[in-house]
């Protein structure tokens, strides 16, 4: 397993992130709230992107927040307050909560069977998981461009090199069932820009999308998985898109 | 050109948009609804999938509704009654309405802006255009399988052979922008089905989506597109999918 591309990890990583969970925190969050009181634990919150829209949305929960990377902590923790925040391993944690949520998580594992099974553990029952997850598969754009699809491509492989699957979210569904969860929903919650939606093609197109893609072209290039020519005609296609259609899928279920 | 393929035209056909019309009305009809003494066009009314859904929504408009096909209109006309159907071609029409609805009829012309452009001359300033397309490009399965995105591809490829653009959803943006209609709205409209929604798998997956692909097997393997076993094999993995997903678009435009 290869762990060198891992993203989320990296200092520009951090600040797109940011940029990434403000742009999309409505379209993901929404209809996510937990009740004042309830224990409520985000499994690997990374810089605290989507803590900070979690204890917004749950004033009145106890929410604790974990992640391995104790420099993602600190930043997580500098930007959101009133967070229990502590560093620890996934196939770490105990404890008993009420609600779990999991966002960019499953597609970074190797097997993210496992980490779910692990998690149910520590949900009371009639406790409730949230999982939201991309899927590059679900990434298509006008003008069509093959350069462009190749360096999407690519990003799929290198998630897969370093053991993880960029084209989870179609796979959450059976993923929950498996683990045993009950009343599983999943929503797609899709991301579409176009001219007409300015601050999408800024927030998403641009400065998400099209930024993750520029950030693993010295590594695939490095890999021999694209020449730095073809790596650059994709990304300057991806910035000349007009239309860019992009899913993301949230799912739930509860320990019965 | 080749026009041996226009899916919408062969028997088995009839009864499949119709189911398919069924199942998707609800996401596709949502927010068009048309005023009592309006004057609405429908463009391409087929069988009358559309017809009858636009009908019962828009009770008190005064609907017309053309197609180039006799046999169509017929079938259409036994379906929905209080309609004014009239045989006609969309380069032939004229006459002024309020608004105009136009599915799953632009994937099928050679010249779309054309069409577009010719449809804008019938509508009263400050009439409306609506237009809904899908986009095979946003077809996606789990699991995956190379012979039914093979299978998927053909169906791109025969619709190109024939003049049209399966993938036309992604462009409806800049095709009724170019076209000079203001206030451009374009929004995706997402299916997606697993087990937890054995109606959609059925409806939409199954009797919709797959059925669509099986229509074809027999062009696509004459034309040396694909073997008789793979596409068996592709058509068989489409039925096993656990998890689909198909993106509509629905872009509504006005004239100033």
């Amino acid at each position: 397993m290869d762990t060198t591309y891992v993203h989320g990890y990296a200092a520009p990583e951090a600040r797109r992130l940011g940029d990434q969970a403000d742009t999309l925190a409505g379209l993901l969050h929404a209809g996510t709230a937990f009740p004042a009181g309830s224990r409520v634990l985000e499994v690997g919150c990374g810089v605290g992107a989507q803590t900070v829209h979690l204890a917004a949305r749950s004033p009145g929960a106890r929410l604790t927040a974990v992640d391995v990377s104790e420099a993602s902590l600190k930043e997580a923790a500098a930007r959101v307050t009133g967070v229990d925040f502590r560093h620890a391993d996934l196939f770490d944690l105990d404890g008993e909560y009420d609600h779990l949520f999991v966002c960019f998580v499953l597609e970074h594992l190797p097997e993210p069977e496992k980490a779910l099974a692990h998690l149910k553990t520590l949900l009371r029952p009639g406790g409730t998981i949230t999982v939201i997850e991309g899927d590059h598969g679900s990434a298509f754009f006008h003008p069509r461009s093959e350069p462009a699809q190749a360096a999407i491509d690519c990003l799929v492989r290198l998630q897969a090199d370093a053991g993880g699957d960029a084209l989870i979210g179609r796979r959450l569904y059976p993923l929950l069932a498996g683990a045993g969860f009950a009343d599983v929903v999943v929503e797609p919650r899709t991301v579409y820009a176009d001219a007409s939606r300015p601050a999408l093609v800024t927030g998403f197109t641009r400065d998400t999308f099209t930024a993750m893609v520029e950030g693993v072209g010295e590594t695939a290039v490095a890999r021999g998985l694209a020449t730095a020519g073809s790596w650059a005609r994709g990304v300057a296609d991806l910035h000349r898109t007009e239309t860019f259609h992009y899913t993301f899928f949230k799912a739930t279920g509860r320990t019965s």
